[in-house]
């Protein structure tokens, strides 16, 4: 949950705008891949150098550029200098721990997101930070790791189906964010079977374990939180801040990928509440067991003490010479199954007076 | 109440507006009903093919298309685009885990709420959504099914009662939600109902049953709210938004609506207060059951431990030698009855001082 | 608590504007009192036919309609209709559930204000919901039941005291609503000494009742801001709309009435903080008379365990024969005494020794 | 907590503006002290009848009336007369419960504040109302009674110390309501104090009385929030109210002492949450103490079964019998220390082991 | 905690703008560094006489004075006079206990900054304050000791890497509070340990000391609170308060501070929920360890009383007797063993059978 505070700690001291990379995950090559298209041309290409992509940077097309890894500074601060990066920019994408957040220049944006995924080996939530830069004709994602997510807007892109060959840099920005939203719900089904799982341990048998399990679930909506009001904040502030990058048709679907963020957002307080009354289910689950328990205890006691008693009160011996029995034995076996049925009868008949007591 | 997410879900990967249905009830057929009218003339009919409707289009007098039934993909995207709608809100439509909301359209404006019911088998609140599409003479609704919400408008329109014949589209879509958030109180009353039922438990015999209650009221707050609040949100935008389609007549009745879906809200808190005051008084009573268990096992403990000592010290024979009796009999159940009293004596006296203990 | 909601669902089904009344209360016959002054000339009348008030209308002096009683719904209509006003308000006005709220016509303002009071019997507080109309040099009042909260106001016009007699209807509307506010006041001190009778309880001796007089404060303060809350608002809306109607002199005093409600809020969020607190203190309170009971149950299990013991190692004969006593009886009673003396010392040694564990 | 009702109640019926006292504290006798200084002259003098403190009204140095007293209606309303003041000043500056406000008139600015004290005997905060009235060059303060927290300021002045002489009736405006925050402050020690004498209790030994004692602090910043809040307010709204009366080189001070307000508040809000977890550790505390002693009546149950079962199970006789001892005596004692031990040694066994149960 | 408040309550009395130093830490000898460079040039000097560093005023390049140490007014007052500041800001610069602020003033700005370490000795977080002052071409900082925090920036200035020697004034301001905040994730860093050490211990072996923790650290969330709101709004106010000291290229970097910031405060406000979380934890682990107690003691009092009953409802003469058993000593055995091995098995026959239990 922490961890995000690494890379601020290592790059103490460091100028403002250093070019160091602070995340831990290496991918074994960075991995560049172009795509450059319009309505009617297509071209795709994996560049070996970085600078084969400095061409598409002036083709009147739409070009999107995808770097997987970050770990190599030195292509991160070629590309840089190529397209004329303010210095910030580089370290913000290379400190892989930042909020995520939109910053507007003149002739590009700088976007931070979060790619979230649900680690099923570690059950926890994980994220990867993307960076996107978008320019008049151009986009540039950084992924820290390979990863699929944009593998079914590149297919889309190939096969040339719906309106992404057509529509221009920032139609293809709000594609990519959108795919990155749409796996927000992902991790949000997956939320909603563990409170499912939660709710049925808390009705059939709630253990120490239950509640570590929601005091989880607790802090996963609250790292949640961290990354999704700022990615709110970030939608609205693409339409919101008049760039000319940003053209009057795409604003529609700003607003739906903005609608489909603050549906998560609720989704997470909806469990926030629900997960705080989970604790109070699982308190008072405790107390009720101890009622129950020392309902029991307390039949038992009087169960065994009154039997006890009358033993003790005279014991056998004397019991059998006043009632008079000649017969050792059965006078014995009479007297103890009556203790015994005695005992028994007490338990059930004082666990059914209990709910009266005031 | 994590339903919402599945259809989220399902579309992933598909590029945006694309026109496909997430919902889970089948109507049997697609229902298009016509109603045209103004404030002298009336038509209705029932439409077979979705092309029947289209002639209304351009008729000066108010035209009311519902559709019953939204799975049929083939008749949405016609009237999509005979209407000339922006093809997110096809998919919108379609998606019924949106949230509610308003876009405004230079020549129409597209409305998505909620119809809320309770359903008295399962005991839960659900939600169907209604989508809205206005135009200057022309309102078009999508249910989900076919329901008899809109029923009692329909009369009103063929009685020529009230002012809903004359005063034209916006005032048709205003009567609509009106319809919709009068349904809202009659959800509203249903929990008022439970509340007043777990409140009667709490103080009669509150049981882990009652908590669970209470857990599934608050549930529904939290699923209300996230109705409610964007609710809010569309009905105020429609009248601030400023569309030309919204005449100024029609201000007031948006305003009066308005005050509605906030009394609403208003009780929905008011719920939320009340029932987390209740989970406080489920906790309290489980610590006062045992209080009161605990005190009748501390006089049972004394009351059975102080007989048991005297018959352990000594036991009947000792006893009726020292007292000197003759009989043995007689001592023997004057002892006991004597213990049998100390015992309760003990019991009612240690019951009575238990209170100025401290 | 929830009775607000029946208003709403019986309307439910009639088109907007029906002037349709919900509440309950019928009053015997609909009062019509009518107040005309100016700073010299006085007129009161009670008329019998509504009609008799229709000439007031249009004279320069300060009128002020009173209308006891709303059940009459052809009286309101005749009025609504002879005093040009919007039919929402007609049907606002006999919806005795409404928030309080302003609503701002060109040449009126119409006001829904609720009038609070204590009832003793009930020991709950009840709200009445006064309309308030007010034109150029007129202003009409509705009740629900004949009320004695305008008397001192009806006195001040008689005898001419005050600025009511010439500083106009906007004026008179105000005195009207601080009459009103000064009786949340009233209302206020009920529940701040019922705050002091509970926490009187809560330090002598809390006991389940205790919690639920803290459960039904705390309902009260739901109630209690439904109502303030709007009220609020409808008061800085007089003011800020901007309306001619509103001289200028007049706002000093609507802000005092502003500050006055805030006031009330203020208090009423107190009391919610402090009820809050005094869960705590109730549930803490059980938790130390367990404690308390605990202790004790502790020592006497101890006090009355190790007699026991001795008692039944051995018993009395073999004690005495070991001890090589001759008298039978006095050993016998030597051995007793010094049991209960051992119980009895052990009883406080453990309760002395008990805060020291750990 | 709630006296502040009183002075609502009171009044209530009465037409506004009405100049009635509604406090409980009356002075002696109403004690008037003008100063009148600018940067060379200065008169000081204590007037007799309030018709003394009319000259200097209209001199252009600055001037200061003090009144010690404000239950003589009589010398309230002339001096209201002579400086032309609203009648609903009047009233508010009589009512002493009023919320700090402020209220910008053409000529003067009226300032309602609140100088808090910690009372040493009662052990609790108090609040006596200031109003100040502040005119071009002319301050009037109105105290209750006749107090100290301003005598410094009459120092300086005197002394010509400080700015105070030569800035002008804002500055002394400003210094006036400088030394009431500063008070603020001790009032915030005095807190700061109980919250370590409460924590030490907590720590060493939490008793309910401890739990009154947080309540009684909540309640206190319950008190002091109903009063900071509205101060907070009312200080920067003299700033921002744009009133000619404020000069541009009074600004930076008033930025000065709305931080210090903030300050307080950011304090009182730190005690809120502080006094929340100090409850949670007082009921933490409970169940602890309990667990602790269920350990011990645990550990004490076992410790005495086992010795009673050995006792029980045959007796000191046939054990010697059977192990065949000659002697009686020493079996006996034998046996009974070999009890004993087993006792106490099982005691301290099962002490250890609880700790490892599941 | 309230340490804050001392400052505050010295200076009490004195007039406002009083140089008066109220910190506590005395360094030995005030320490006066100055820099003075630009892209080219780079003079550094420790001054001995404050005089010395009067000259840099009006040099084109920028200069940066540090004075580690400001408990020797005099040398403040020097400062104050020569550089032409506000004595407000001379009053607040020695006052340690300020807030964090922003005072824009035509041609210099005031900007108070806290610098937070953790002391590993106590084990707390404390906090230093930090007045820096920006004039045109000049930046001076006063630190109440002699600190390490800001040598990086000196040593980038002396090696002139980065870009502090070419970007003037605002950027030597901006990289002095980086430093600062940078710090702040050092703090943070602690407190994640923090937590995850109490964690540990919530799930192996909570203790109260562990409660003692939690609320520690709560105390050091509500104490950061504190400081880094004020911080953040003094950030952003240096960006927007639109004074010619801020560079247009610095904005970027500003931004990214504040964004900075706001990460911390997001942590902050996560420690906040996640401690909550704890509470509710350590709570319910106490009730745990109460209900697996209860239900060993429950299944103890069984297992003794049953063999007890046994033991005494006849005992071992009577037993053997009637079993016909001929050997005393191996009847005696066989019972003995008999009623041991029917505790054992009660015991955990009835640890069994209470999940069952209802």
């Amino acid at each position: 949950m922490f961890d995000f505070l690494k890379g601020m700690i290592n790059r103490k001291g460091l100028p403002p705008g250093s070019v160091m990379y602070v995340g831990e995950t290496v991918a074994k090559k960075v991995r560049i891949r172009i795509m450059d298209f319009d309505e009617n041309n297509f071209v795709e290409k994996d560049a070996q150098e970085v600078e084969e992509c400095f061409p598409f940077k002036d083709t009147p097309s739409t070009t999107w550029i995808n770097i997987d890894g970050i770990h190599d500074t030195g292509i991160i601060e070629k590309i840089g200098r190529h397209f004329d990066m303010h210095p910030l920019i580089l370290e913000d994408m290379l400190n892989t721990s930042q909020r995520p957040k939109l910053e507007d220049f003149d002739n590009y944006m700088f976007i931070i997101a979060k790619l979230l995924s649900y680690n099923e080996e570690k059950e926890q939530i994980e994220s990867e930070q993307i960076s996107l830069i978008m320019g008049a004709d151009c986009v540039i994602t950084f992924q820290e790791t390979e990863g699929d997510v944009f593998n079914v807007i590149r297919d889309r892109i190939r096969t040339g189906k719906g309106r992404v060959r057509r529509m221009g840099a920032d139609y293809l920005a709000y594609v990519l964010l959108d795919a990155l939203v749409d796996n927000y719900f992902v991790v949000l089904e997956k939320m909603g079977e563990k409170i499912e799982d939660i709710e049925d341990e808390l009705i059939e048998d709630p253990t120490p374990d239950t509640l570590r399990k929601i005091h989880h679930l607790k802090r996963e909506t609250v790292f949640l939180r961290k990354i999704l009001w700022p990615t709110r904040d970030m939608i609205s502030g693409i339409e919101r801040c008049g760039s000319p990058l940003i053209k009057d048709t795409t604003g529609i679907y700003l607003r739906d990928l903005y609608e489909n963020v603050i549906h998560v957002i609720d989704s997470i307080e909806a469990v926030r509440d629900i997960s705080a009354g989970m604790i109070d289910m699982y308190l008072s689950s405790l107390s009720n067991k101890l009622n129950i328990l020392m309902k029991h205890l307390n039949a038992i006691v009087i169960a065994v003490a009154i039997p006890s008693f009358f033993a003790g009160a005279g014991g056998m011996s004397e019991f059998s010479q006043m009632v008079g029995f000649e017969n050792w034995k059965s006078a014995y076996l009479l007297f103890f199954v009556g203790m015994v049925c005695m005992g028994i009868g007490t338990y059930f008949l004082i666990k059914r007076l209990e709910k009266y007591w005031k």
